[in-house]
This record gives structure tokens, C-alpha cells and sequence, in this order.
């Protein structure tokens, strides 16, 4: 339609958008699809408490009433690089952590947007995962950016790959358009990994290397959206802490999933040649995010609610994921071909069915998952258009948002309906 | 920098940002440049209220917490399509004005970011009032669009020399490259003028007529910011509520002015073939607007509680323009070449000062306000780079965030810098 712009005509729906619609439009489908936060530890007491504070004092809620600035509010960043240097006590001010580096946006997802506009051209390649968050997928085809999958394994992304891809790209002559990495550190969306030291260190080497090759930064970006819902072990140094020239990694945070997706804070820790530039950019998108939800944010950290905020929602989640192990294990580990790798923290478990079996939209598992009463993300959205090929066989199931209970209905409804689809298929054959 | 993608080289800061930093870092500093919200009619009793209101029930604090849609929570669509029925009685559902064919966004310079981006490519031509609103300049800019000055009497944008324009672009060969007309309907920023209902009807029909000419729509972007903020006189329709076909006109609201830029929840009404383009553009931003400020201004509506706080705040601002006329009157009138409008709305004068006199950052007259206790907006910002001619002897002087007294002292401050300005003029002929 040539009313549009060139990145209108680029920019399709979210597919995940059109599931949340449909699992929000049946309130008695089974959701395993969607990403949202659980019910029921959404902390509603913490924020009307938190609340009640800012407003107990009439200065205070009017400041929360008019504009902040564009990078955000001063002691809220304050307080976001005070709490980063308590998890990741390798790094220190002196490596480029201070709240100038810092720009506050309405969830990370806006962040990840600006980032990815101001460093990229269409044309330009972006190395992920193989798969990958499928949202970043979106913001990348929308700026007609290139999406350049690399092999993953349980320890994530895998640095010999990223080197062959790297050196690949280099024969082809397309090394100058590779401007970023992208990975999710902790707990990956899709795939539930989380990347080990070893791994970290190496994917830092690796664009450190190809930086001083080529002549330029190649960013390393780092989205630690699940860092908070980790359910066993301890936490790992972020890359972000291994990089203490503080050039190389952007450090993409988000209070969505540790808080509330509702309150849509989320902000980042940018090398400082990119602080102005992201600046500039969020100054013609919004000049500051909504300063009622950093007023309340800023309290909330102040008075270190997390601290008592964090464990509970990581009880909650760690019995769900134990759900869907448990039904997963007992109803869908004997069908042949079945497999994931079980996560350690997160939101997700990354099943893999029988090759032969198509998850998408266009195959019947889907339809069936539904008429039976359950809902899933067709792994195949969130695989990049280049590198590794594109598997239809997997799916993301969630145990986010909905009880124990319902988890296993969801995970019966699952099996229910790959038993229909493989009885279609026998009968095929 | 070669880090950068070709957008982020052409977004510079918005040089408002840095003029309210300025302001914001000395407090004793007399603001009349600031479009912020006055400080006192900022409603937080209210807004408490609501708050408590949807917190005191638990399942609607947990979906206020909770991810909202892309487009925006449905109720505050409808009670949005509710009350501009209601101000534009002319209006009807029939001309395309439902709850579908409105975006929410976190404030409406997102709104007005996402239907530029979707609509324009680089190069491609907006045509707006010279002067007008300048953040509009920074995200045509940013997006390499060109903004195109047309002359602008009391009445606002004249279709005589919009007609003239167009001619011209048609001439030479650039007619296919003009996407839309945009305009602040309803007391200008900076100009302070409202457009008079003729006028509207005009602009209208030159967008249809030029748009049937060459078989594509040439939107009107109708910024309605200031609509409430009327101190004088009845309401006017919108162009809007004149373009029955609702193809022409895309209507873009704000609740920082009338209500509270901290909540910061702005919204638009599209065209039907516009809607899913910024809906796709939206999902891969942020997909979807914090969900708590949406459901706290729901609810602000719903209680009809805009219909307490608008009288209060028209009150409070009509006495601050009277403070800034009187002081005008007294102490800038008489200097020669100074000039203004007397403006019946908004939050702005535009003054005029001899053609010999710079207003600009690079003049003098800039730095003396500041010695002297005040900051004003040069007007230099305000103007397009192509089309009318830019005028370096205006300013805009905003009531909107100071006391009655610091007004008048504010205008006692720049009436000693234009004396020091002119002394000098002399001086050196």
C-alpha cells in the first residue's frame, strides 16, 4: 500500500501479539503460550504501599505528576546501578557503571527498540540464537535489519559457531554490516538456557576479536530479562562484568517479569558512545518515560521491596515449572522423539517433538492443542530468517501465568492432541 | 561516528531537552520556557483517589499490574470514543469513530513518532505551520522527512499558501513525496493561534482536493493538546468531526496538559486503513503502554472526574496568562517592534521583537535573560527547515509552570535584557 512508509510495509504483527489475543479472548483455553506475568504474585499490596508513600507527600506526588527527563530519574538510575554493582560485585563505577550510562524506558522492550535503531541499517545483521526472542525478531524485520541464527547448546550460544559465522560473512564481504550480538543471558525465551561462564568469556573474546578485526565495535547485547527467576544454583557473573572497558556489552534489564509487566519499567546500561545517541532517539519517541512508574520504582528499590518481592515469585514459579516437569515428564517424555532441556529458572520449557511433527499454524497440532483446550507458541517464530535452519518441530510452552493445576490440564490437552496428530499421520502413511 | 545507523546521525537532542535541563538545573532561574504542567493544579487527591479506587478491588489492582494489548485497554478506548463524542456532537460511530480505531500510547509524541514512521520515508515531505510544534521537527527530522513551512495568520495554517505549496511541490515533480499537513488545531505551540472553524473547512478541502488529484490521501495530522485549555469563548469542532469519511484526518490527544504529564497517556484516532500498520509499528516498540496508567485514567474517566479538574486548571492558567499579558502590556508593548497575539488558550505567547534583534542561543539577548533571571524558548527552534523563511526575532513565553508573581518578575527579567540588547545595538551603530 503505498501510503506507507518503506518500514510500515516491513513491520508485520507480533505472532505472538495474535496469541495473546486469542488466549485472552478464551478465558478457558489453557495458556501455555503466553509470556505474562503469574496472577496471583503480582505484588498489589507492595505497590499501593509504595504508592501510598509517594503520595503521603504532596511535593513528592506532584514531582511523580509532571515530567522527568529523558534518560530517566536521577535516583532511580542511582539506585538500578547500586543494585547492579550488589549482584555483580566484579564490576565497580570505574567501568563505565554510573547512572549516566543509564536510560530508563517503559519496559526493555523499548530499549531493545531504540538500540537497535540507532546502530542499525537495513541491511545490517544482527547474530543471535538459534532460536531467539522472538519480539527482538520483530524490532529487527522492522528495521529490515538482518537476523543471522548461530548454533545454541545447553551452555548457550556456542563461540566456534559464532566464529565460523563471523568468518563466513567476512568471505562473503558482509563483515562490515554485522553490528551487534544479541543473546539473553539468563535463562533464555525460547529455549530456557542460560549461558555458562566459560560461554560468556568466550562470547566476549570472540567480538573483542572481531572488533579490533574489523576496526569497530561490534556490540555485545545483553538482555537479562529472567535474571531475577533463576530456581536453583547461583547466580553467574553477567557478561556485562566481564567486560570491564565497559565498550563492548549493552546490559538490557527489565521489572516485567521480577515485578510487574503493568508498571513497564525496564532500562539499560550503555557504552558511552551510545548514551547520547539513544538520548537523542528517545527524545523524538518520547522525551522520558511515564515518571509516576520510576517514582514508583525508585521507592520500591529504596526500600528494598525486591528483597522480599524476588523469593516469593521465585517459589511461585519454581512450583509451576516443577508442574509442568512433572506432567511433561509422565505424558509427553514416552512419546517418541520427545525432549527439552530442563531449566534451571525462567518462564519457559523448550519441547521438541518427532521432526515429522509440524507445530505452526499451518500444520494440525496447533488446531488440535486448541480444540483440546490448550495453547502454545509455534517454536518455528522464533528462528531468524538467516543462518541455522528454521525447525518446525518445536514449541515454547510457559508456565507463567496459569496454576499448578491447570498447567498439567494444559500438558493432558497437549498430549491429547499430538496423539490425534500422529494417529493422522499413521494414517497417512 | 561509524557505530551509528543513518537515523541516529540525523536525530540531534531536541534543544528544548537541553533548555529544560538548563531551567530544571537552576532552580532560581525565572521559566518561561517550559511547556511543563503547572505545579499547583496538578490533581494528586485525584489521582489518589482512582488509584485506591482500582486497587481496593484485588483482581483489578492484578490486571492494572498485569500486560495490557498492544492498541490499549478496551474500556479506556470506549470511554476515549465517548467523550469525543461528546465535544464534537457532530461526530458520529458511523464516521469510523470506535474504540477500534483508537492506539493508546505513553504520551502522544510516541503516537505522533509511530504514524510519522508509518507514513514516512526519508525525503518524503510533511506540510505544517511556520512556526509550529518543534518536538513534531525533531521526529521529522529524525526520520529524515522534510517539514515544509507554511504561512500562518490568527487563523491559523492559510489554505491560499497551502494551495500555493502544493502548486509548487507539483511543479517540481516532489507532489508524490507530501504525506500529510500537520497542525496544533486548538491554541498552537508556539503561536498560540486556534484555527477558526473556516479555516478548518478549508484545510480540508484542499487535503481532499490535492489528495483526489493524485490519487493517494494526503493525511491531516490534527494535534489536539491544548483543546482543553481554553480560557475564553466556546469550543470549535475539530477538523476531525468535519471530515465525515474519518479517511482524511487523524485526531491525536494527549492527557499531559489537561490532566498530568507524569501519567503520561496519550491517544489517537486513525483512519481504518492506518490502524493495523501503527498497531505493527507499536508491537515491535513496546506492544502496549504501561497498563496501570491506562487503568488509573479509565477510571478517572469513567467517574467523570475530568469534568471537576479541567475547570480548576483553566482557572489557574487563565490567571497566569492575565499575569503574563499585563506584564507585557506594561513592559514589552512599549519597546518598539515588539508584537504578539493576544492568545485565548494554550500555554503560550509568541512574541515578536524588532527584526534587528536575535532571540537565539547565538544572540545576546539569550544570554542576558539568563543573567538577568529568565529563560525563554528562541524561536528560531520552532520553524522549518524549508519553506516560509525562519525568523530569528521571536520567542514563545509559556505560563504554564510559574506563580502569577514570578511571571511578572520573569518579564521584568527579560524587559532589562531587551534594554541591554538594544543598548548595545545602539552602541555599536
Amino acid at each position: 500500500m503505498k501510503q506507507l512508509s518503506e518500514r510500515a510495509r516491513a513491520s508485520f504483527g507480533q505472532p505472538i501479539g495474535e496469541l495473546m489475543a486469542r488466549a485472552l479472548g478464551n478465558p478457558e483455553l489453557i495458556s501455555l503460550a503466553a509470556g505474562f506475568a503469574d496472577q496471583s504474585t503480582l505484588p498489589t499490596n507492595l505497590i499501593q504501599q509504595v504508592f501510598d508513600g509517594v503520595f503521603a507527600d504532596e511535593p513528592t506526588a506532584r514531582r511523580a505528576l509532571q515530567y522527568g527527563t529523558t534518560a530517566g530519574d536521577p535516583l532511580l538510575r542511582q539506585l538500578l546501578i547500586e543494585r547492579l554493582l550488589s549482584v555483580d560485585p566484579g564490576l565497580s563505577a570505574a567501568d563505565h557503571v554510573t547512572p549516566d550510562q543509564v536510560v530508563v524506558t517503559a519496559g526493555s522492550n523499548e530499549f531493545l527498540f531504540l538500540l537497535a535503531d540507532a546502530l542499525l541499517d537495513p541491511g545490517d545483521i544482527v547474530l543471535c540464537g538459534s532460536p531467539t526472542y522472538l519480539v527482538m525478531l520483530g524490532i529487527l524485520e522492522n528495521l529490515q535489519a538482518v537476523a543471522w541464527g548461530v548454533n545454541t547448546d545447553e551452555n548457550g550460544i556456542r563461540s566456534d559457531d559464532l566464529h565460523q559465522v563471523l568468518d563466513l560473512l567476512q568471505r562473503q564481504g558482509r563483515i562490515d554490516r554485522v553490528k551487534a550480538i544479541y543473546v539473553v543471558s539468563y535463562f533464555d525465551n525460547p529455549g530456557g538456557i542460560s549461558m555458562s561462564l566459560e560461554r560468556r568469556q568466550e562470547l566476549l573474546d570472540v567480538a573483542r576479536a572481531w572488533s579490533a578485526r574489523i576496526g569497530r565495535t561490534i556490540h555485545i547485547i545483553e538482555d537479562v530479562a529472567y535474571r531475577q527467576l533463576r530456581y536453583e544454583g547461583e547466580d553467574v557473573p553477567s557478561i556485562r562484568s566481564l567486560d570491564q572497558s565497559g565498550q563492548q556489552v549493552v546490559y538490557v534489564d527489565t521489572f516485567s517479569k521480577c515485578l510487574s509487566p503493568g508498571l513497564r519499567v525496564g532500562w539499560g546500561l550503555l557504552p558511552p558512545p551510545l548514551v547520547e545517541p539513544i538520548i537523542n532517539l528517545k527524545g523524538n519517541l518520547n522525551f522520558g518515560s511515564p515518571h509516576l512508574n520510576q517514582m514508583i520504582l525508585q521507592r520500591f528499590l529504596r526500600d528494598q521491596l525486591d528483597s522480599q518481592h524476588v523469593p516469593t515469585i521465585r517459589q511461585a514459579y519454581r512450583e509451576k515449572l516443577e508442574a509442568l516437569e512433572t506432567a511433561a515428564e509422565e505424558l509427553l517424555a514416552p512419546v517418541p522423539g520427545v525432549h527439552w532441556h530442563k531449566p534451571t529458572g525462567g518462564l519457559y520449557i523448550w519441547l521438541g517433538l518427532s521432526p515429522s511433527i509440524d507445530t505452526g499454524p499451518q500444520g494440525s497440532l496447533f488446531d488440535h492443542a486448541i480444540e483440546e483446550g490448550m495453547i502454545y507458541v509455534p517454536g518455528e517464530f522464533a528462528f531468524p530468517n538467516q543462518g541455522e535452519p528454521r525447525c518446525r518441530n518445536f514449541m515454547r510452552l510457559s508456565f507463567a501465568v496459569e496454576s499448578p493445576q491447570r498447567i498439567r490440564q494444559g500438558v493432558e490437552a497437549l498430549s491429547r492432541a499430538i496423539s490425534r496428530t500422529l494417529d493422522e499421520y499413521r494414517a497417512q502413511v
